[in-house]
């Protein structure tokens, strides 16, 4: 019983090499060191504030955490596997460190509310981080819009040239997509801002306690109602995950955009060297791995997301060893959406337009058939009927191979009476965009109140 | 070419028996009939205002749109499955009965705005339904709750018996994991609540419309301001089967914990015969299969997600047929929602609970090893050493066959001199709760105080 | 007690409307029917020889069941939704056809072991009937392949022009993915192919039954050797979701090519008028939709998938009734997948290739640069170091807005002296693909053996 | 510049940072490095075989690879970050070690088939491995089967006390459900033994190379027979992943019935120390954690095949970056299965079954009932009577608190005038399971026959 586990006291026999290779933790939940030290701290105070400590053992802890941070950022801390996690690493360090004051600590509070405390803790200020650089990325997309005001590609709707639409309205829609993200983001960190330390197992603890102090020392908005809730409730990782799954999936539909737009056949956008790659074997490929890699990540984002849930389905209350398994997704869904938003935000930054392809490429596809439609309308054509008849000059150039947009008006008129000299007007794909009256449309004051909007929508994200 | 399409100008060929099959959304996108005619109506009327349409015309649809509801809810409308869908059948009912006007109604929008509002429309009604189901469930656990306030059970973790709680601090726990659901669920709503319509295909539309008068009509609380955005946004939809997803999630704990209640071993509850079934071979038989239906829809709520999720990852822009995917999974969850909160709220309301029993079981497991450990801090002895002492008491009473609970005072007394004739206070398990002093505990005071915090807080959702 | 169950007699109330609305399985298992009656038939045949049951009961019985199944077929059939499901609405309507003989059908025997006989029998049929739509569509890949071998298109990798393949090589990539889920295909069969009929609800049956005739008269390969296992196993289920969430990944990455080479800007192939669709707005659209479809029905088999996998995690021994929720994703998917096939199959067979625009388009991105490094490696260059020269000559073409192809000798001398004037064969994009020897490679004669090969392994699977 | 990349001669600028960070794979494929170093040495032994590189230089690149293998092994190797991957690293330090003669093995391959290669080579080896775990864990299951075979338990439906088993026939269950992991192990086995090596980037390479070869060095079932399948087919490691994930879920099964048995409501069976782990603050408290453990990992089992088939989903052929993202959930659902199977054989070869208690279980809820309906049977009433009966009698004892079991034969009239003396034969728990006749029953001949059966089956698993 040479590695006696500190909650051993009952046991006679020690625990299987598989048991702690299974329920093994420290390789990842070391990245919470630093909460736990912070959220011990906390505690420490209560208990000294609550009379149940004395102020010098209370001091004593409080040096002997911070030397411990200092070793483990400077490298030089004993780490021991055999201690299962990083706050039983921790503890047994402190207690080497300052004795019976150490084992003084652990009055008033359990594992099952340390750790998801320092969880809460540790994830509030990814957030944060995460934040900025959902904003960062939006700021980026606002800029490029900004930037291409003038530039006019085909909108598309089934991958088929629909309309006119301008590059920056395109752009746009993935500026919207990211704030509503945000706004999931700040969901996420009103279900992490409560704080459960000092729900002690399950039932509450034999102490008066002062868990309202605490909350306000670590800067939580609340203190858990239900202490059984509180060390068996994972919703706020779930809402985390969630946001990580949709931030992806709406990476993974701009990196798609990206990559289409790179194809030799489209070569809408050019997109730096930085964030392209080579091949080992065709010496002249230049591949927009980044984007790539992007859209392959939402895989672990909404594999992380499956993998929590599937966690939680049918678990019986309170506190369950299944828990533990909460922690990989989220540290994973953490690091990845950090990479997509930078990688994205990279890309977006320094990719350029090829604004002659993309005006070139509003004569195809009969881009204005729809304006051509709604001309007959002003005419006095029901709706209906006019897409019909401009149906029949869409198959009669293709039949005949005929240019659509300089169609003689002769051969026009044998469609409909109403054509007039004023319908190349329409039929000019450059000044489609400018002739969509409707709000939120593609119309330069369009975009540029929909910027506008955004802006501002984006400030109470922005500090 | 007999069943032509109503976009079939410039095609030669018509379609093929499989394309109609696949294509096919009728048989489902049917419930949206009501939506659809209330936004053609709004849309009618903007139209009209707006001098797109005479006042005759718009009241010729109108009245053609009552009938068509009429119809349809008498059930003598004459559903044609070739027409695709529910609105390509009320389109071609409506020139049917009105001719001409009915073709000026499809002025100033496409079916890829006119389906996504429908849905829109349909979604808030539904979870204005589903949140007061919701509301119901909890009023439901609360009220339950009350009733058994002082019936204390077991606390579990690792499904062993941790510590004395009362049933409806164990209860409570779901309360607040509901109410975080509505919350959720509130989100859901925000995002379903912006309007699409008049964003025509994707570039908005070559009409002075005015959407927000549309918005207002419709009760929207805004307008989606890129109309490209507008046609292929479905976070709204994800948010909602996110909900369900949790919801159905903290329902199978829920269930998890009825079904263990019932067996024969824990018996600590008694669901009532009307929320339990029979075996067609085991005379005796009486399950828990609403629980366990509960408990399995799970499945079908990750499921929704899972599928509404991949079929947007990687989806270039803007609306990609891909998108008809949304509607079946979005019904699902919602008939399923609906079910498993009524579902359980008829098993909270009607089950007992089994006084007797659960107050036994909790001499079971050494329910007050914590705290005995307390009580030796108190006495001065840091927690550690304390938790290891009891551990010792634990393992001398499985070795010799003793109960903890009424050990005499020489043989605690070999594990520390600390203890003393009060320790009996501390061992008795019908004490414990109450001795739990801390914010959010099992004790009485503390329930009351959750309840009278929670009630508080649903008056928000209870409309 | 009027709708009294067929399980009622030890029950006080009835049913209330949420259980019989939450377990209702009417809707969606009437389409057991038939294999219900033939099970039941083998069933009794059984129990007749083993003296269980007279003769005559026996023709009684059989007799009773076909009028049902004509009843049903016939659209006569009292279905009666307080029933539960049809197991129990046959077995009814059977007792109310021949009385005490119907009562007597179900000795020997448990609606846990029924039901689950019945999935099995009647997905072993869907399994027969979807390995022939599965052998179709390869063998209409197979065609489609041999018409075109002699076109060249661009290959890709990160969707960037990589090297000149021909149209057949793609092509038969589908074909092999096709091959290995019939494959998936037979294995899940094979797990289905298992009789539980007669394990009664969970520990076997009193009675000497002959399980191993049922199998035989069932057609079953093997009978389950464990009681339990049969009435809980739902592996099978599992296994045909997998094939067809795979069976729908391949589809889903086939109708993403076809979607791209249907692009204006790509247009490589033509899919025909009766597999594509118009706009309600844009005359002019011609949208690949099952295709789309196709892709977007991914979302579902995945969701079908891990919705039964969710409802199976944790659940303990044996039979429970979250296993009711196994039917609606397998039913989805044997419907999905077929319509996957179908429309698939339907798509390539009609669809032509451009041939002229697949040639021009491998005259893009320095599409022989490996074949102009293995030239130098020919020439005694270490590949590295090849790979490292051509890649300059590509960024000196790019720079200099230079024809790769036709660089001049004296360029290409500047970059390495091993250029000589039999360069230009390397260089020709045309004759690239036939300088492919390896095995396996993209030349005419590898895709004659590859066809070849693909078309005798297809045999085993083609009855 | 200072970092240019092998595939660099056509880029001007260096890659971002965090284009390094998000496309670093070196910290996960490093385990790849044997089976690279492998593969490299069989494709060097092809090229000189077929005269593409001198015996020298092979010689040389083998001793080359076998020093790099050493300072791995020995960590002395000196791993470059910005070199990306292991691959790449390896050919950089091999041409550091061996000059020119290192530049030339990278003729005739590409990443894209040498990165899968080592891949597949890798999961065979584990799969070998894994097999051998499984067989080992139902070897333990079969073993604690035949030394309880005279334990005689409840069995249980929708986990209510249904009728007698006995304990080996439960456990018999997870015996057969694993024996069924082996075959879908078997069957990714075989779709892992496919050679890709030689396919070059997709299109095959411009040498005369020897494919089978290769192969039978490294020994592959079979080549690869489209050189683009070959590099973008990931069916394999998605056929491991699906495998894995029902391995979880039957894992998680058995999982929650130990955690149930262990209860101190069920207490059936008895954890060993060495798996069981206690309480920071409870010091009584002796958990399941291993079993939690293991049904919590069902999670990420699950979340791993999800995360790659929306990786796959949708896209296009044939290489994409994308692909990168198949290697971690590989890596984390071997590593993890690994740990599951080794941690349940733990826990199933140290557990005891507490044989007086599952004794005592089964005469609770009227575990008989159905041996009294199949008494009445045998007497010649129809079972659907005779169940009617015997849930009146059920209802009585209920209500009168009645002992079902040793009910007079008086009071047994007054329900049916056929029950008789040797009623009680019929009514006695422990003669229930020799009572059950058929095949595959919980009778002892009937669970030494399967357990026979299954030791066979396993000798094609066990070598």
């Amino acid at each position: 019983m040479k590695n006696k586990k500190l909650w051993g006291g009952r046991f006679s026999d020690a625990t299987s090499q598989i048991t702690e290779q299974i329920s093994a933790s420290l390789h990842f939940d070391v990245r919470l060191y630093k909460h736990d030290i912070q959220g011990s701290i906390a505690h420490a105070r209560m208990l000294a504030n609550q009379g149940m400590l004395t102020q010098d053992d209370c001091n004593a802890i409080i040096k002997g955490l911070q030397t411990i941070q200092k070793e483990i950022e400077e490298g030089t801390f004993p780490f021991n596997e055999k201690l299962e996690d990083i706050h039983m690493n921790i503890e047994a360090r402190l207690t080497e460190l300052i004795d019976e004051a150490g084992k003084r600590l652990h009055t008033a509070r359990s594992r099952n509310d340390q750790v998801v405390t320092d969880v809460r803790l540790y994830l509030k200020d990814e957030i944060k981080d995460i934040q900025k650089l959902c904003v960062d990325l939006i700021q980026k997309l606002i800029k490029k819009a900004q930037e291409n005001k003038q530039v006019i590609m085909p909108g598309y709707t089934h991958m088929q040239i629909a309309q006119p639409v301008r590059f920056s309205h395109h752009l746009m829609v993935y500026a919207w997509a990211y704030l509503r993200d945000l706004k999931r983001l700040r969901f996420a960190f009103s279900t992490a801002d409560v704080l459960p330390l000092g729900s002690g197992a399950l039932a509450g603890v034999n102490y008066a306690t002062d868990r309202h102090y605490v909350a306000k020392e670590l800067e939580f908005g609340t203190v858990a109602h239900n202490s059984m809730d509180a060390v068996s409730d994972r919703d706020f990782i779930a809402d985390f995950l969630y946001f990580a799954a949709m931030a992806g999936m709406h990476s993974s539909r701009l990196a798609e955009d990206l990559i289409v737009w790179s194809t030799a056949e489209f070569n809408f956008i050019k997109l730096c060297d930085s964030v392209t790659t080579g091949s080992s074997i065709m010496p002249q490929k230049r591949n927009p791995d980044i984007a790539e890699l992007i859209r392959g990540k939402t895989g672990r984002l909404y594999g992380n997301l499956i993998s929590l849930l599937t966690v939680l389905k049918g678990l019986p209350m309170s506190y369950n060893r299944d828990l533990q398994e909460d922690k990989e997704p989220l540290f994973d869904s953490i690091d990845t959406v950090k990479l997509v938003f930078k990688g994205m935000a990279e890309m977006i930054e320094h990719m350029t337009v090829n604004e002659d392809i993309t005006k070139k490429a509003i004569y195809k596809n009969f881009s204005t058939a729809t304006d051509v439609a709604d001309y007959l309308v002003m005419k006095g054509i029901a709706f209906r009927q006019a897409h019909e008849i401009v149906g029949s000059v869409v198959k009669y150039c293709e039949k005949n191979n005929k240019n659509f947009f300089s169609l003689p008006l002769e051969e026009l008129k044998k469609f409909s009476e109403k054509f007039d000299a004023d319908i190349y007007e329409y039929l000019d794909p450059e000044k489609s965009t400018e002739r969509k009256k409707s709000y939120g449309s593609t119309s330069l004051d369009s975009i540029e109140n929909q910027i506008k909007l955004l802006i501002e929508q984006l400030h109470e994200f922005n500090h």
